[in-house]
């Protein structure tokens, strides 16, 4: 039995990121399903271990083969931060402040990573992982109105654009959520 | 019977926290016993469900009379930022980073806000919550070296100097954490 054409909960808040994760996984045959159930989020500097009580959290309510995403971008010269927290940090200071915190000429480098947490409906609580990156820098300013989150100041290594600037296609090919995504599938698929 | 005397265990890994927290209750005869067990912490913007949920997961591991606190800095024009992140926030960007953040003149209120959750030996796991709150603005430089956190930029409505700035005894005086354990002595003594 191959698990091509099979449908996959997707428990997120955030009907972007199902959105982006859908399109990503368009061509493999697998079905994403949007579970808009709220997820619990940890506390910790791991987005992986983040994704996984995360994951624990929505299997209570949910059945079938499930996963859940946390992402962050993670600036160096920051520390890391805003890192797991980017969503509240987002919420709070936006993009401005990721660039109001680097206007004395920090050093740049920042990456963006996405872990994929994953479980199927087997009653031991089998649990996959799977870890997308990207490396980059932050741009001058904010620049393009597509996507979401820090993208407009997300620039990837080896392009001039940033993710907001680029097709949903374009930056499917080279983003943390893409290679995280095609991690799970070629997995899931295999 | 009396509670006076008796102990009372603080699940933190924060040393500093422990040893305000010990020195405040001191006069009201409630032993605080350091239980330094790592908590584990939700993300939510609400400090009380963040501290009661830590305790619901120190409770697992520790018996008898137990609390937790979790305490956050809140800057109004940075909507509420760092919050109940501000442990993983001073860890990364420091006073420093809060100071860059509003180095364009924006407005400088802020409150320090503790939640006290606690829990006693009875079977049915039953939660009282405590908070405790200080007014205050954010310094134009860091000032002082008493403290922890982000008290050397901190200064309480009606004062001219730091939280950093005071000894422990003036701090306990007016201070959100003094204020919520306050709270729950009273309450505890009664």
């Amino acid at each position: 039995m191959t698990n091509r054409g099979r449908v996959v909960k997707f428990a997120t808040g955030n009907l972007h990121k199902f959105k982006e994760a859908q399109a990503i996984l368009f061509n493999t045959g697998i079905q994403l399903e949007m579970v808009s159930a709220k997820t619990m989020e940890i506390q910790s500097d791991d987005l992986t271990e983040v994704a996984v009580a995360s994951l624990r959290d929505a299997r209570s309510r949910e059945h079938g083969p499930l996963i859940v995403e946390d992402a962050g971008l993670f600036v160096e010269s920051l520390n890391g931060f805003p890192g797991p927290y980017s969503a509240y940090v987002n919420r709070t200071l936006g993009c401005d402040g990721i660039l109001r915190l680097l206007a004395d000429s920090r050093g740049r480098s920042a990456e963006f990573r996405s872990a994929i947490a994953y479980t199927d409906d087997d009653l031991r609580l089998r649990v996959k992982t799977f870890l997308g990156v990207v490396k980059g820098r932050i741009s001058d300013e904010m620049r393009g109105q597509r996507g979401f989150g820090f993208d407009p100041i997300f620039i990837p290594t080896g392009y001039d654009m940033t993710f907001a600037e680029m097709g949903v296609e374009e930056k499917s090919q080279l983003s943390h959520r893409a290679r995280a995504l095609e991690a799970f599938a070629s997995w899931y698929l295999s």
